[in-house]
């Protein structure tokens, strides 16, 4: 049934258009970016509107993700296994190492975070859940990269791009450093999105075994690493007992 | 064009159908629940899993949210005036009155938060972006129901669910309160929803002065009410500030 299919498949790229764009378009560049006719295009947005999906401002005409996309996106996380397992963990871990902890998967080729807790302090902190984050320059991104054959094809002959001076935009350098990962069992990345920022990550396994998700802290890089840039051992120990941890309570790990 | 329109709309109740339902459910449970051949409610969760709106549990066969509907409720809020105009005064008004400050907006008859600020206190609280709260026994609900015809529809003829024993479920009697929340500016609830919490909130106006969303607090009755169970003036006057402040920068009133 090519049908139904095609029109489904054009309505999510126009909500994921929508969601990339930093607010509002017109009919004209929704048709335009995605190849469509403006009749389609605006056929579409209409059955959006009518579902919630989309809202169409007043003043310009223009269409803005709707608000019925937020119950929805809720209501994937109080379903989601990996992120109710892995709730009391993430606190224990977070209260455990003093840094904040975020729980990603992979999601279009990006780290998309499903759980995150604040650092245990009173500092101003702004809550990442939903948000995607690079692969290749996260912790959590290369704790997937090199466990998930499916995020490795991901990012294989795609421009790495550079956040910091220290992000790994080489692939041979990143093929590397996925090889230590694998063979440590955690991931790091030091000034590699963020200047003064550092992270520790450590892959989680559901069924069968496969990885699933990622967990890990992230903080100021003289807190994470030690006086020889190195990630902490103690961390690392941390970051890698609550990945452990929820891998098992997933069924992904036996001990 | 009736093709396109009708399978997005059924796909949009798949997902909240799924948003509904406490877990995963089987294509011959869906294609039952929405009246569709089976084959059909297949074609289109196929598709629906493609875009990464839907999942499918591999042990079980059954479907459940995607992941990327995460993001794009995250995109939403990211794109929202309402919200982006508010938080800096729901800040305020959490600091000012010591207690958590929601935002709500209406959707499907039911008030949608889109903005939720702990109470200035280190107590364990819940983050409520995205649930759907009831509007006849929440204040934001009856700020919203008071001066929005849509909304007020939403609950016309409806059987008004008792929460506690003090739930308005008479529709006279609610249309009484709502008037007296028109002529006052402002709407509370008093152990209508939870034993032992009471809730304070007033409309926020957009452009041409119609209510786009509430703002309020929530709190133990004890606080929230002074000794004669009445709202207390002080947090009534600091919602109704942060209401003005809100729709004064939206462009919906001038003083």
């Amino acid at each position: 049934m090519p049908g139904p299919v095609q029109s489904i498949e054009r309505a999510a790229a126009i909500l994921r258009l929508l969601a990339g764009s930093s607010g509002r378009l017109g009919v004209g560049e929704i048709a335009q970016s995605l190849g469509l006719a403006r009749g389609t295009a605006h056929g579409i947005l209409r059955t959006l509107e009518r579902v919630g999906f989309v809202e169409q401002d007043k003043a310009s005409g223009k269409y803005q993700l709707g608000a019925a996309l937020l119950h929805l996106g809720t209501s994937y996380l109080d379903v989601n296994e990996l992120r109710s397992r892995a709730i009391n963990w993430a606190d224990a871990l977070a209260a455990r190492s003093g840094e904040a902890v975020r729980i990603g998967t992979l999601l279009d080729g990006q780290v998309l975070v499903v759980h995150h807790v604040f650092r245990p302090d009173d500092t101003l902190q702004a809550l990442d859940v939903g948000s995607l984050l690079p692969l290749h320059a996260t912790a959590l991104g290369k704790a997937l990269l090199a466990h998930d054959a499916n995020a490795a094809a991901c990012v294989r002959g795609v421009a790495l791009e550079a956040f910091t001076r220290r992000t790994v935009t080489d692939a041979r350098q990143l093929a590397r450093a996925l090889a230590q990962v694998r063979e440590r069992g955690w991931a790091a990345e030091i000034e590699e999105l963020s200047i003064g920022e550092a992270a520790i990550a450590a892959p989680i396994r559901g069924h069968g075994g496969l990885v699933v998700g990622a967990i890990g802290v992230s903080g100021a890089v003289e807190r994470i690493c030690d006086a020889q840039r190195v990630p902490a051992a103690k961390l690392v120990g941390f970051v890698r007992d609550a990945a452990r941890a929820v891998s098992r309570d997933l069924g992904g790990s036996r001990w």
